[in-house]
């Protein structure tokens, strides 16, 4: 397999955007990251593209070729793929679109995230993210993506002594971190009080610690290495992209303070890259509810399983901290359109490495890391990106 | 990129399976594929699975995990990739699945195609068929995936003299094919007249023009072909894989006549495979419609233009003519679980080469060719098969 790079980026606001469809949304991101790439239509090769429900929220599949129709690239009737994986979509369409180059089947693809969640009322949208559980054993009894996650998190304070507080600093913190970048959906800072004192999603999670339901998209361009410099002066390596995979019911596991697909595919990253966990300077990271972020930074490797908590409150995932984590505002701040998440965490890391961060630099970055997961963690994503 | 060869393949009967749920079914398929090549679940490095629409019919995304889970292959946290692209999803994940091993990513890989249609009522049914087409500007405007394939017909009679009596004969020819295959969901005959006759869809097409929505699943093992024969004495080689897209609303076209992702798809897979039409012995292709495998056969090289329709009336397309179209009763006949289909063409194909196709064998097959469209065709995957 031979290497590949990024070569472009673009992506829309995220929010509720209601002027705009999912095509619209395809579009501006997909068109913004040709153009940061100074490529022309006819040069693309293929279109992967990460969307997890657009047959719930708009009643619209084959979502992929829709994409491909309005961007203009039906024209030369080029490959267009939809990937859905639940929240981890954007990530995995970016890995098979990383293969697909690596494989030497094209040269250069283009990668695109999108989600339009606000058509729908808000009863709608959290009955639509639950179809990333298991419909059969979790929630025809009841559950919801929340109160899953509100499980984890009571079983984590139990576990390894993990606090309310320490769990909603990761909000704190990302907030902090979204202020200082003007794509993300919620640009101020909030304190702890506010989040510990938020209306109640499912105890102990409240709004504050579930990332917001949104409209967007973002996309990239993935060239092979060896002509990536005639189109940038900056190429970012695909150093790894690794995938794993648990079972879809959280009942089913042994553990649920721990994901398993989120360290195996951790692994096999660090493995394909020879990198080790310590290395990475910037992470974005699943933190769909604020317990996922701390459960991430434990199974990546950058604390012992237990101590994400103490770390998070402790500064050490903030800005200046040992490992910058979710620099964008992270799903909870930057906002959480399902099938675009993955592709914007890939966009942040971009934009780190290339030293264009602007307020939310992480200095000197070079090597950095995305975890994008889809439902309870049945799917995960890792990916590590690197100054070429 | 390797060369990949085909393993294994398996299936359920596809029809009206109310015992029978989304993840049995592909747990069915893949066990028997897995079983067909003599495999241990260990030796499965990755599971590809294609699917239209489970999120409408059965409020469940997620599904390539979902089948990993109820498999077994969770515990191994292999990747499992759900590929969507409406009636094409299945021959796209055998794509994207050829890609992993052709690039040397994986080694062995299970893809299957899966759909559970009739926990749903026939209306609600037929609006999700329409989802793959543009909801925006086509289905909006009361069109159904049935009423643009009418359009599609009247105009080949316009410009090309196609009657009637031509279009219904691709019903009782296939109808004929499936009465020789035991996994078909109808194994009897059918006359001209009964197709004539039968009630209207859309104008000229009637219920006997339309394929059924149907349950059901199907799967192939892939494998390098440096390590096929380890497996099987009977490897069936991918001589080629090529997709292509189109605009998705039928209105944005210069013809209708055609579907100009079927001929790009095949000009492709031709060339990939250093092939030419008039050497290929069987097709299976996309007849959700009966007028769709006219244009199928003609866009495909097998006969010029607006020959399609005498072609079939002159038995050219029957088993023992100058190829044997659909010999597994195709869409029409053995069944249209919309992302089994692709998969499902596969399964006919290699079972042929193999020349284990019983009382519907083409004698001595060494090349097959299987076309899986999406919608109008949108997206069509073209792939050939050969005798390794």
């Amino acid at each position: 397999m031979r290497e590949v790079a990024i070569i472009g980026i673009g992506g829309t606001k995220f929010g509720e955007l209601w002027d705009m469809s999912l095509r619209d949304l395809g579009i501006q991101a997909g068109l913004a990251a040709v153009a940061d790439a100074k490529l022309a239509a006819e040069d693309i090769d293929a279109l992967y593209v990460g969307n997890m429900s657009a047959g719930r929220f708009i009643e619209q599949e084959h979502v992929a070729a829709l994409i491909a129709d309005y961007s203009g690239l039906a024209r030369d009737n080029i490959p267009a793929t939809r990937i859905e994986a639940a929240g981890a979509s954007g990530g995995l369409a970016f890995r098979e679109g990383y293969l697909a180059v690596a494989s030497g089947m094209h040269d250069i693809v283009v990668v695109g995230g999108a989600e339009k969640m606000t058509d729908v009322g808000d009863v709608l949208a959290a009955e639509i993210q639950s179809t990333a559980a298991d419909q059969q054993w979790e929630v025809v009894f009841g559950a919801t993506l929340a109160s899953l996650f509100a499980m984890i998190a009571r079983r984590h304070m139990y576990e390894f002594g993990t606090t309310r507080e320490q769990i909603a600093q990761v909000a704190v913190k990302n907030h902090k971190h979204g202020a200082l970048n003007p794509n993300a959906q919620y640009q101020r800072e909030i304190d702890l009080s506010t989040v510990l004192n938020a209306s109640p999603v499912a105890e102990p999670l409240g709004v504050f610690d579930c990332a917001p339901l949104s409209d967007g998209a973002a996309a990239v361009v993935l060239c092979s290495m060896d002509r990536a410099r005639s189109y940038t002066s900056k190429p970012i390596r695909i150093a790894a992209s690794a995938q794993a995979s648990d079972t879809l019911a959280l009942h089913s596991r042994t553990t649920v303070t721990s994901f398993k697909a989120t360290q195996v595919a951790a692994q096999r990253a660090f493995r394909q890259a020879g990198r080790r966990p310590e290395q990475v300077q910037l992470a974005e990271v699943h933190d769909n509810f604020t317990i996922a972020e701390i459960l991430a930074i434990e199974d990546l490797g950058f604390f012992p399983k237990g101590q994400g908590g103490k770390a998070t409150m402790d500064g050490e995932t903030a800005l200046g901290g040992k490992v910058a984590v979710n620099t964008s505002g992270g799903l909870k701040a930057r906002g959480f359109p399902f099938g675009a998440t993955g592709v914007a965490q890939l966009v942040e890391l971009v934009e780190q490495l290339r030293g264009e961060a602007g307020k939310r630099q992480v200095p000197d970055a070079t090597l950095g890391l995305a975890q994008n997961a889809g439902g309870t963690g049945a799917t995960v994503v890792v990916s590590l990106l690197e100054v070429a």
